[in-house]
């Protein structure tokens, strides 16, 4: 299924963002992952943007170019990698509001994802960033799974409030290396609760 | 870095194998990864090929359409995700030689990365398919470790021989569901191993 995502609405945003806002969360903890993995921490990698390639052209005999694409919707969420030994999953998104987080950013897929990855036996969560506040927290997937159940088998309020991620999620340090030490808050919370 | 490829001899090649030669490799393991999904098995995914976006249009204001794009080197595989709560990494390739399997198949940085998976605990290899044979190995990171520095460091031969296949890989049974029954092999090889 191809998506019509981002428009061109997103896409100017986030180059303001980039431009006048500081890093963005993708940049962020891509340059997490490669202090992580150059320092032996741990090996995690953002998946590439599932593209639908329909055209390719050949102007030189070796070289491809590809001249008809679309985004498609991913199946999965777009980070994954080991940490400890353990399975690591996670889906990272900003969020522009001050009082909430939209549900709306979540693909239906990537929450069955992360729930089957953790089903297996992996480590599965989000990453949100309210930028508005310089904020980024690790949530907890049974804690998304709460609200998302309630907005869409319940019909409640589709978005998880703010005061949530204050009282039930965890706050992700910002630094200088890493920039976003999300991994010291899955230890904490994952690993350590596991060999209690 | 862009990369030019799949050139155009790679690209009918493949077409013509899927018409006349059967099911591909990449078709087999999706397929298998589809019902070990399905069947509560295992969640394992192919990376989307990693594409450098070049110029994106909006014929429409909600429709993105990618007008220039070009295929990047792979950092990573081109598998991974859990089985039994164990991360598994690999990368699958055909090959169309009877005596031996090209090493240029495979990318350094496929090395380096399967290397710091299995540094770090998780479960790492290569599929690699004898299409003239209809067969498919699952082959050890240190068998293919071995020959890459003999390779590259020793300047000795630039492949595997088949027989190194026939004695030191594990065929993989080709079946009806799953398709390539790979992960059978991972538990014998890797997993009851383990608890030995």
């Amino acid at each position: 299924m191809a998506l019509n995502y981002p428009n061109r609405k997103q896409v100017v945003h986030k180059e303001a963002n980039k431009a006048n806002l500081g890093m963005d969360l993708e940049t962020m903890i891509n340059e997490s992952n490669e202090y992580y993995l150059n320092n032996n921490i741990a090996v995690i990698h953002k998946k590439p943007t599932p593209i639908q390639i329909v055209k390719v052209d050949y102007p030189m005999r070796s070289k491809a170019v590809i001249t008809e694409a679309y985004y498609k919707t991913p199946s999965t969420t777009d980070y994954n990698g080991i940490y400890l030994g353990k399975y690591i999953d996670f889906e990272a998104k900003e969020n522009h509001n001050k009082t909430a987080f939209p549900l709306a950013n979540i693909h239906p897929h990537q929450m069955t994802h992360l729930e089957n990855i953790i089903k297996h036996g992996g480590i599965g969560f989000l990453i949100v960033a309210f930028n508005k506040f310089n904020e980024y927290y690790l949530v907890p997937f049974d804690v998304a799974k709460r609200f998302w159940d309630n907005a869409y088998k319940n019909d409640e309020r589709k978005s998880i409030p703010y005061d949530v991620f204050k009282n039930e999620c965890y706050l992700i340090k910002e630094g200088y290396l890493p920039r976003l030490n999300y991994l010291d808050v899955v230890k904490k919370v994952y690993i350590k609760k596991d060999s209690d």
